[in-house]
């Protein structure tokens, strides 16, 4: 391992998800439009405290995964749109009920909603949301769909329940943290993907590939998201540098330096993470030890290692605009920074 | 992806498992006495049929484990060389039992004992080896032992029945196949790495830590394995090249040429995998395009990037001349060619 990973190395014009949003630009209107419908409610408070989060600015990545891997397989009908709402919901609520866990202030430059209107408002519209996902779900009508996404609902949980216990606990190994991350994170790129094939009726093969993808992708995806907390550019995160490290999150990079360090500083991690000891100066430090480990740069070439398996998966498909826009995914994922 | 990675970059002297052999020589004596005397029985088929295998010089890599990671805690009991002959006794059963089911002839350079002896026989005597496995366990007394080996035997098992379901399944991806090995081959390295902290008393994150390298390791050789089988020397495996492309076996190499091939290509491994066509003239081909595709050398980095997370999961253990052993188990596995 230590193979240095330049983190600007995979920028080229195919890195970019322009391409998916392109292609995806019709369907994700209607599914905006479905988003701001069904989010709506007489409840005054519900729009206001979901529009907040959702009209924050985020990517949609994973809606546009579900409908691109609908149009790859030549599906014409409107329930990719359902179901690309759905797993948006769902992601918002995820994100609602974290930033409660987590007590977080911000989130995507903006205050959290949970700052503004409460920790209940934030936990019952992220039920609410989560309610309306699997309306529109069963309202495809496609029990497959159904039982991909309501299962990955519960793996997220599942996850987020995990995570809990081994929050602050620096002696997480890498296998346990992958465990984490694979549910809290890939399982929803998974079902995004995987319910594109499927409500298209597209053979098992093809399936297997799109949930291949998307549970790789998604690894890579939130191990770039570690590696960018230590190495990233403020201004393109939404979030500052180190964040990760002031909230005392044990990520890759932070497992891979305590794991490889001496026992001073595994004192010093376990004085930063554990006491809360994360002022600028010791943030400053985490970060020479990263360097003297590389850990960033090891936690980018794991990154690229489920990047492989991700493109790989989709290999044996029909090339398409879509498949490649979804190749693209990868390199766009792997090489976001600045 | 598409790093040439040569095979023998890692071969150094520290790429041995000599230390290992030298640090447990004593404590394998006495598992190699445990052998002999738990593979007796008044039904002589029985030493008959165990010995075979037992005797045909497999390097007993699995028992060694289990003995190193017990020392490297300080353990003064005898409780680890009856854990480690159990740890044997279970791969031999699992080799008796593989053999039938894929109605092997060879192992190690011998006929096998179902050609031997028939496939009832191998069954049975299997079946024996495993309930001798258990008594030792019992015998050591830890229910916490006992409960890693025995979930440990369940997954076995159930990877071989998963891997009754991918077989000849071209279509299986890079995912499914590693949940195969994980259950089939990892498991067992990692309880067998784990039982060693359990019977020392080690703590949690000792043990978790065996654990994740025994896994990460059994990955690793697997994968290698997989390579060498199309890319190894006679001699030193005991087998042919291209066994396992004569047998139809779907491995990583396989899986990713398979992927990344063209259409016409795949109709090739469809003929050769899927309807036996693989004599010698298509064995070269085969081999053409696992070059092409760069298939051997991206299973070989797979299975770096495996032994990097073993590696790391050792890492904060103090320094023992067990834990450098073990580290060189992992250089040894990825670098073992002619």
């Amino acid at each position: 391992m230590g193979v240095v990973v330049n983190i600007d190395d995979g920028k080229r014009t195919s890195a970019s998800i322009e391409d998916l949003i392109a292609l995806t630009r019709q369907d994700m209107g209607r599914v905006n439009e479905l988003i701001l419908s069904k989010a709506g409610s007489d409840v005054t408070m519900i729009p206001e405290v979901a529009n907040h989060l959702i009209s924050s600015g985020g990517k949609r990545l994973r809606p546009m995964l579900t409908l691109a891997a609908a149009q790859m397989f030549g599906y014409e009908g409107d329930g990719h749109v359902k179901l690309a709402t759905s797993v948006e919901f769902m992601h918002t609520a995820t994100l609602l009920h974290d930033d409660v866990v987590d007590e977080s202030d911000m989130r995507r430059g903006k205050r959290t909603a949970r700052m503004i209107w409460g920790n209940q408002a934030s936990v019952l519209v992220g039920d609410f949301l989560l309610g309306q996902a699997f309306r529109m779900m069963v309202d495809v009508g496609s029990l497959e769909a159904l039982d991909i996404l309501s299962a990955a609902a519960s793996v997220i949980a599942e996850g987020e329940v995990l995570q809990l216990s081994v929050a602050k606990n620096l002696e997480t190994t890498e296998d346990e943290y992958l465990s984490v991350i694979k549910a809290k994170t890939a399982a929803l790129f998974s079902a995004a993907a995987e319910v594109g094939p499927v409500v298209a009726d597209a053979t098992k093969a093809d399936r297997a590939a799109l949930r291949s993808y998307g549970t790789n992708l998604g690894l890579a995806f939130q191990l770039i998201d570690d590696a960018l907390d230590y190495a990233g550019d403020t201004s393109s995160l939404g979030k500052n540098v180190g964040d990760d490290f002031r909230e005392g999150k044990v990520t890759l990079p932070v497992i891979l330096s305590f794991r490889r360090g001496s026992e001073e500083e595994r004192e010093f991690w376990k004085s930063a993470i554990e006491k809360d000891q994360t002022d600028d100066e010791q943030l400053e430090f985490a970060l020479k030890l990263m360097k003297k480990h590389n850990s960033i740069a090891d936690t980018i070439g794991r990154a690229r290692h489920f990047g492989g398996i991700a493109r790989d998966a989709l290999a044996p498909l029909k090339d398409t605009p879509q498949k490649q826009a979804l190749l693209d995914v990868i390199d766009f994922c792997i090489s976001r920074v600045t």
